[in-house]
């Protein structure tokens, strides 16, 4: 049986990460508390290092690293912010880091990964399995493999964003985090537990992508195939072992918004709060708002996970 | 002679609008410190309340009205972030508010003012002079006319920018401030010669629209036609009397970018920061990075006027 992370992680994650990653802002809108008839609390992971909250938990889990773990190096697999992630947090703490992604990765991923000083193994996507490539990566150069969010260290960091906020402005009726892997999900799961126990905890997923709202209601971890959505830091195809038992004992329920939702929310983000938001990064709020009669007069937290988006793709889902 | 404001003045706007305006955020960049070789500190005044910091100065100089002011009501003559700060401070100090708009105004801020209770009066910018329609007004009904730049009380609100970043970060080495008709640069002047006092302070103006520039260094005010540039709140023709004197008297320098520059930092901010800029919020940026040399290792300040640019003219800018 795993031994799951508690709040007792998030508070220690918190003292690592303190002074290397930012501690982001809470943002308030008087026009998004009017809309939706409630106090509206957003945690801005879009404005934290690397534009996004995946800095917390890899960073956590490299700190926790031993010698020969240090000496030896990580290995990661992502084509996304975890790869990122992982080699900024490595340079950070000089460690060697090794990032296995997809030969038809963007350039400028590529490029940033590699201007964090990782080692790029390059794969390819229809022939290879990266997690295999990873494996072998780890045994034959005994690297430590970090994944993406199943991982108690991980889950751990990312729940450090959910603690900042609370800690800035108290308790909460509801929380209202996105919803992909599930890591973010639940480590703020945690920390909400902790320090606002009678917080409604909801995740939110692309309607595409319901993989953790059917897993949630059923009680067992749903695989689907890659879900067609813009959301693409929740086109996960299942929930971990960690973060699915996490999930089931601890969020109230899993929501699900369209695409065209997440659009709306990323043009109120940028005309009316002035900030780019990624549109995984736009789920938590679509919920709330599709949720509104519900809220009217409740203290709202609302988790931004991100602000990772090309500027062309980003005109082009506004136009 | 005018009495000019002081630093004492800006310390009891800070008390004024307290709770009322946001305390915004002070966000750090890692690539920005990095391309400058300094440590930047940017005042993120697009996430104040409207997105701009003109609710700073609007709200304080209505908090200071008496009795008979209240019951008459203020009354402005803009067609931008002016109008709106006048319009929601009245309404939060239960004030009348007449706004005077050019009958060709964008109809989303004339709505938007009268949104925020505000009463609209508009005019033909060919035929009809908003200055004399403003003071007709304000004779006729005993309204207290709150011009958008030269007014002590004005300049006192709009300074507490600077200090809140200077309360928050210490003492900088210089500081960057776009300037239009002056209220912000004269303000945030006045707090950092008393919070900071060895701190340059640098203005900086689009290219096309050099009048500060040229007043600075001839010791007079000099007049201009309205300025073609991107930096649309930075359009004035010409300096203030009191932002003048506060200007000459505590500015290190008055620099100029072009509207390339504009856009370029527009891009950086939106890419890497994750926030939205107006072009004339770029203008303090602009000008630290094409000072860099001279900044090696320093700690700077760079206050971020406002965000309040279409999404459409954002994208079309961006393209």
């Amino acid at each position: 049986m795993q031994v799951l992370p508690t709040y007792d992680d998030v508070a220690a994650a918190a003292q690592r990460i303190e002074g290397h990653a930012h501690r982001t802002p809470v943002l308030r809108s008087r026009t998004a508390d009017q809309e939706l008839g409630a106090q509206l609390f957003f945690k801005a992971e879009n404005l934290q290092r690397m534009g996004a909250f995946k800095f917390r938990g890899a960073f956590n889990a490299l700190s926790r690293f031993d010698a020969a773990q240090r000496e030896a190096g990580v290995v990661a697999f992502s084509s996304g912010n975890h790869a990122q992630a992982i080699a900024l947090s490595a340079r950070l703490l000089d460690i060697p880091a090794t990032i296995v992604m997809p030969q038809d990765a963007p350039a400028a991923k590529v490029a940033a990964t590699r201007g964090y000083g990782g080692k790029v193994v390059l794969y390819d996507r229809y022939t290879e399995d990266r997690e295999a490539i990873g494996r072998r990566l780890a045994e034959e150069g005994g690297l430590t493999l970090i994944p993406p969010y199943d991982h108690p260290d991980v889950i751990a960091g990312q729940g450090t964003a959910a603690k900042e906020l609370f800690d800035e402005v108290g308790p909460l009726d509801a929380l209202f985090v996105c919803l992909g892997g599930g890591g973010l999900l639940s480590g703020c799961a945690l920390a909400a537990r902790a320090l606002s126990p009678d917080c409604k905890i909801y995740g939110v997923e692309p309607e595409a992508g319901n993989d953790g709202q059917q897993s949630f209601r059923s009680g067992a971890i749903v695989h689907i195939d890659t879900p067609k959505t813009i959301a693409d830091g929740a086109q996960t195809q299942h929930l971990g072992n960690y973060t699915f038992d996490i999930i089931r004992r601890n969020v109230d329920d899993v929501l699900t918004v369209s695409d065209a939702q997440l659009v709306d929310e990323m043009r109120f983000f940028a005309s009316r709060m002035k900030i780019v938001v990624e549109p995984t990064g736009c789920l938590g709020f679509a919920a709330a708002r599709a949720m509104r009669a519900q809220l009217q007069g409740k203290r709202i937290g609302v988790i931004i996970s991100g602000g990772n988006v090309d500027m062309a793709r980003f005109c082009s889902l506004l136009a």
